[in-house]
């Protein structure tokens, strides 16, 4: 089987044009099929203040009312997504910007109100990655934004490292899948304030120490769960890495049912 | 050649979900390979307003500063195309949604300064539809937001109703093409204040003295001008006319070269 690389971006690393203009370059140098997944969180904040849409975040995730929905559909599946592809076409990559409804890619299902009610927020129910992968199969490049749909008309918001994982996880009857999560730190930190104590594999095991005793926490829970996940499900590898390291297939490795080396 | 019918909407027509709604609802009748392009006017005006950006308009034309650039991003690829699209879903219909940048699908020059400086204004350069056709040809309704990209990272603002003829003269190649122009009225009337007057047939003749006698003026103008040349170049019909006649093939066809029956 082919390898595809799936990588996801989030934060300032897509919101900002000059680390935007280093991402896409290193994203270039990652030979084979690519997948690019983004987010683009910090920009939808911005817009829904200047619309006077108050930010309402649970656990790191965002309460989504229909205001909020169409500004992350706005920001997300227009904004970021479109400044994405129109800087990987200008370096020659042909790139398509998708979201979840687009192809039909991702259904999902709005979240039932528990505790929390967390509005327009899609829990994924189903991948559909037949006409993506005749894109990827002529060299076409998709960059997808975190929105999914119900089938019934409306758009979900759901998180992009999930729509990064669930992508992974579908494509693996179709190709040796490596996901990579990129963000700011160069990987997972054993020391918080030592940004070179990265932790190069990381199993479920050291994954919990890691979490009781407070080293691993907030917004890096759900993303390594998700990482792991895909890991269970027959992705090849998962790495959590930084823009200058992502080429080099640097970072930490999460590995499942065994110890680290 | 197989058939493919391009059917450009714009104003309230897709911007109000119970007219977006009895539209979608036309569109799915139109049988055979289909591609609709949308405007988004309206919402990005509304949208500019609230984020404090003036909206200024020439001729008709939305003067693109960069301020206003980033919200006809937002609003034409991200809003108002990701509801289409939600909406397409919902009915059975397989679509993606995409801009010029998408599948490097219309590539543009920035308007030369003239006596007015547009901004990031896009004249139509080049069109490759070779993805584009993949897509139909497995039955994919692509729905295109008028946009375009000058292949330097920079996004383009491109009137819709232009975008729709460039796209139509581009498949011409490919398919035998049919491009409606659907917007409120039934077509193009004879008497300004009578819904009921519309002219079944156009020629180049009846346009200059329909536009001399102040008939035709403002923004038909271009719109005819845009379906003079789609004829001209070779697309098969070009109707003018609103979305309940859209199906029916009903409203005023424009004719070269011969004069009206």
């Amino acid at each position: 089987m082919d390898r595809i690389t799936i990588i996801k971006v989030g934060g300032k690393v897509v919101e900002e044009s000059e680390s935007l203009n280093s991402l896409l370059n290193q994203f270039c140098k990652i030979s084979g099929n690519k997948i690019m997944v983004h987010g683009g969180g910090r920009s939808a904040t911005e817009i829904a203040n200047r619309l006077g849409i108050e930010t309402q975040m649970v656990n790191g995730r965002r309460i989504t009312d229909a205001a909020t929905l169409e500004v992350v559909t706005m920001v997300y599946g227009g904004l970021v997504n479109k400044k994405i592809v129109a800087g990987l076409q200008s370096r020659g990559i042909n790139s398509v910007g998708l979201t979840g409804v687009d192809l039909d890619l991702i259904r999902a299902n709005k979240r039932p109100v528990g505790e929390i009610d967390y509005g327009f927020v899609g829990d994924v129910k189903n991948v559909n990655t037949r006409e993506l992968r005749l894109l990827v199969s002529e060299n076409v490049i998709p960059v997808v934004a975190p929105l999914t749909h119900d089938g019934k008309g409306n758009l979900l918001n759901t998180n992009a490292d999930t729509i990064a994982a669930e992508l992974a996880i579908a494509l693996t009857g179709h190709f040796n899948v490596y996901l990579f999560y990129c963000f700011e730190k160069k990987g997972v930190l054993s020391i918080p304030d030592d940004d070179n104590s990265v932790i190069s594999d990381l199993n479920a095991t050291l994954f919990k120490k890691y979490q009781e005793n407070g080293i691993i926490s907030a917004g890096m829970i759900p993303k390594l769960e998700n990482g792991f996940r895909a890991k269970q499900k027959g992705v090849k590898e998962v790495l959590i890495t930084n823009p200058d390291n992502v080429a080099k297939g640097k970072g930490t490795r999460i590995l499942f049912g065994k110890q680290p080396s």
